[in-house]
């Protein structure tokens, strides 16, 4: 029997009114703005005001490096945190919000799935609370104002050829990846290239996600390094005098967002940065808002390990002094025979030897969790019909081997009573090791260069950097205007630990790619773009909006 | 003693929860989606199955061509509305959602002013419930959909030289007005000329405020045409299966948004056309949702009579069969001596020889609702200090030597009491034509040609009508094409009666310059450009947003 699809189940899911949600998790009514009777945020200085519950642990969930198969981190977040409640435990999940772009792209809805869901599953998909629009807003604002500046006489002597920012939308559109703008004479402003990014790949998107209040907001988005003179000194947002204004666009939005999970649990589901360009995983306000209120706090890091988990330790963790407890790896049977060479049309055909071979995959991700940041682990193996007992039995023997806690789950199928072991073993393992101690891939205090081989060698395990003389020199230029004490955030392909997606496993040896480096200010980090980073993307040529739609009843139909 | 700011009066007035404000209006609790404890939204189901309520009359609140010094037709609808019910009638007032765009250019906030105002108002000016932002994306997923499809092989030979959609967005932001994009290579899709229009110019603005349930929004979106192919037919969003996508984005946009005045009285406050290229008033179904919650419904139409009411009545009128049951025309004794030729900065002096010459202007909009649309009116004077006892004595003689009621209100200083005396005699306007024949300035049936024609020579008295011989073959190929029954909509300045925006007073005898035909067939008609018609703004030298900001209570602060 086929199990019906996510918006079927989640439509067929009664729902907790919020307020109900809310009380349980102990958040005041007077801090919960409601969306609608399924949907609120939680005031931001109620947050902000709030403390750490004592004794709270963070779950980060992370993944081996993602395959076309597909491994499943929110499913197991969503899982995870019915099954902790299951077994009495007081848990909150926290996720990043859908974009649009890919809900009507080709990936569908990214709200979980199947029987571990967040609901209202179709409106977070479209609109939510509005978080995206409000940062679009915020970003465009910000680069229309720019334009202006250079209409109306350019007082602070921008360089037009050195324009950072581009503009932004929640839709995958390639066409506006680059053009031309201001065309068209004179009161239409100054003719030059230009270009859009997708809503995620915005630094407000990061600096959002990043923020602990309205203050801070604002003091960061002020920093945003939007151009530079004709003699390469930084243009800031503030200097545009647009921070005043782009922080009253976000006010509301910056308030996590609260809704449940299929099992009426609560879930914080907040911001949304690219794990490549940003740090990606959900926001500060809404890590701390589950703090404040659960004693289990899972949460999801973008992307695998290298990328997601690095930068939830390196950026997240090092600017805000949270910690995980534990993290979760997810892996598949079919992702690790992927790894292990096996072409995707094969995955469901039993093959040890390429499972065998793929592990070398999960290692490596294991390996840094331990032993670069020092945290413990556990596998939580999302499984699938087609995994074999020999397969599974393997597995198991390898991580024995190991020392490894491996655990199956069905949350897919089953809801939080698949992930029942995968809770056991996250509670038993924090048990066992109460007080990690947290380590970064690199200090502080190191050059912005020696920071970028620390990530390379220690956890892509590359065997040398390669970065072009002009990086180098953009390098020590922003050495010497004071960003080099800033952590780095590498920009590189998820589906390998080098830039070569193509190289499946647990590559090394190879050379790290620099293309270029980018400043973010206003979030606290510099980016190096290692190989290519799309940060437009395109629709495919049957687009997923093709079958959406919406009956007479308002039920979105056609959202997988 | 100076009133305080339009954003202090506001904060400083409690507010009711939206729950008792819907329900002294009858609307019931099942129908209401709350946004927070101020807003709501009204089931867009609620809305389409609910019948007038019987007796029920519609006030239609408009003004004499507009000029610098501004008239106040929104305030006047908040004032009247107040009157009304300070007088024991069950009165709510519809009105557009303001844009972004002014909000951070120049005019600042729309939401009425001074002490007729709705609440909460920072809120309304800003994001408010997202309609604008799910208008946009609406919007730009067909876009994005379009040259996706010209990038994957064109399948339906779209022309790539007659393409006529736009992106949008919500800002003023004149760079993007000429643009070519699809640059960069294979990748980034076919290159081409295009440009962004500001969110109120979007064809699915008008569409959105004109559609009477979800399934005819879906089909008037399928309806739109986005493009011509290489033999000049038509290509639709139907045909790009858009249409269910774009939907489904817009579900909950189209319920109606609930506020209130700072009376406490409720308000609709829904959609936003521009009053050029589209009909420029609140949505259909907000107006439905007055008329069946309320005896009075007052809704403002967009710029002056010749744009706004002329596009009610021959627009919004002939596809509903709604009909005001009487017109309130607002003037301003300032504006009507600038129409007589006076100086923005003089307009505080006493000058009856300029009054009276000015006067033409509201007597021409006067003559139009009378005996163009056979309808009642009223004249509302918005009072300023500067208004003389002279001046005031010589309006009310020639009022009275036509036979129209004019009265003065102060609700800008006073609220509802300002405009009692306007209330009553709108009351006293619709007690003595009770039921009024409407008139359309031309039928169905005629031409486009002689649709255009009679609302050039008997709404605007132009002399003539130019159109080139380019302009007059799309015309011909429109009707061909089966689109000659629909209304126009012609896109001219507001300043005038004529299309020279100098051209004060009321000039006879001029012709009325055709540029361009555009169809709107989702919306429903075909808009005649004549002049120049701005659809995306830029922002002055110094942007408003440069003073706007949030406090740490998260007040937003400089919005006026």
């Amino acid at each position: 029997m086929t199990q019906p699809s996510d918006v079927e189940i989640a439509a067929a899911t009664p729902m907790r009114p919020i307020e109900d949600v809310a009380e349980r998790a102990g958040i005041p009514a007077r801090a919960l703005y409601k969306y609608g009777d399924h949907k609120a945020k939680v005031d931001v200085r109620h947050v902000a005001a709030s403390q750490r519950r004592p004794g709270s642990k963070l779950v980060l969930v992370t993944a081996t490096s993602p395959t076309p198969a597909g491994e499943g981190k929110t499913t197991t977040s969503v899982g995870l945190t019915d099954a902790l409640n299951q077994l009495g435990e007081n848990a909150i999940v926290c996720l990043r919000e859908p974009s649009l772009g890919p809900v009507f792209g080709m990936k569908g809805g990214a709200a979980g799935g199947g029987y571990a869901q967040l609901n209202p599953m179709a409106d977070i998909n479209l609109h939510f609370t509005g978080d995206f629009a409000a940062i679009a807003a915020a970003h465009n604002l910000l680069a229309a104002m720019l334009d202006n500046h250079l209409h109306h006489g350019n007082e602070l002597g921008i360089d037009q050829r050195r324009i950072l920012l581009k503009r932004v939308l929640d839709v995958n559109d390639r066409a506006l990846r680059d053009i031309v703008i201001g065309l068209g004479g004179v009161i239409n402003g100054i003719p030059r290239e230009s270009g859009f990014d997708i809503v995620v790949a915005s630094e407000i998107m990061a600096i959002f996600c990043l923020a602990t209040s309205l203050e801070d907001l604002r003091e960061r988005i002020g920093r945003i390094v939007v151009a530079r003179t004709r003699d390469n000194k930084p243009v800031t947002a503030a200097d545009l005098k647009a921070d005043g204004a782009m922080t009253a666009l976000l006010k509301d939005a910056l308030s996590p967002n609260l809704v449940q999970t299929l099992e009426g649990n609560p879930a914080f589901v907040h911001g949304g940065p690219f794990a490549n360009i940003a740090h990606g995983c959900n926001s500060v306000m809404a890590t701390n808002a589950g703090l404040a209120h659960a004693d289990w706090v899972v949460t999801e890091a973008g992307f695998g390990a290298d990328l997601g988990a690095e930068k939830f330790v390196d950026l997240k963790c090092r600017m805000t002094g949270l910690r995980p407890d534990v993290v979760v790896i997810v892996a598949t049977i079919r992702s690790m025979k992927y790894h292990g060479g096996v072409a995707t049309a094969d995955l469901t055909t039993e093959n040890l030897q390429a499972l065998d071979d793929g592990l070398l995959n999960l290692y490596r991700h294991l390996e840094n969790i331990q032993n670069v940041f020092g945290l413990p682990v556990v596998v939580g193996i999302n499984r699938f019909p087609s995994d074999t007992d020999a397969e599974i039995d393997l597995l198991r023997k390898r991580m024995a081997d190991r020392g490894v806690s491996v655990q199956l789950a069905t949350h897919f199928a089953d809801g939080g009573e698949g992930a029942l072991d995968l809770a056991r073993a996250v509670r038993l393992a924090v048990a066992e090791s109460p007080s990690p101690d947290l380590q970064f891939t690199y200090g502080d205090e190191v050059s912005l260069e020696e920071k970028l081989h620390a990530v390379a060698t220690r956890v892509y395990r590359a065997g040398s950097v390669d970065i072009p003389a002009a990086v180098r020199r953009q390098i020590a230029a922003l050495e010497a205007e004071g960003y080099g004490d800033l952590p780095v955030c590498v920009a590189k392909t998820q589906m390998s630990f080098s830039t070569d997606p193509a190289l499946r496993g647990a590559p090394t040896g190879h050379t790290l790619e620099v293309r270029e480096v980018r400043l973010a200010a206003g979030a606290g980090f510099v980016v190096f773009v290692c190989g290519t980073i799309m940060t437009m993307p395109g629709l495919p040529k049957t687009p997923g909006a093709e079958r959406i739609s919406v009956d007479a009843e308002g039920q979105v139909t056609g959202l997988f």
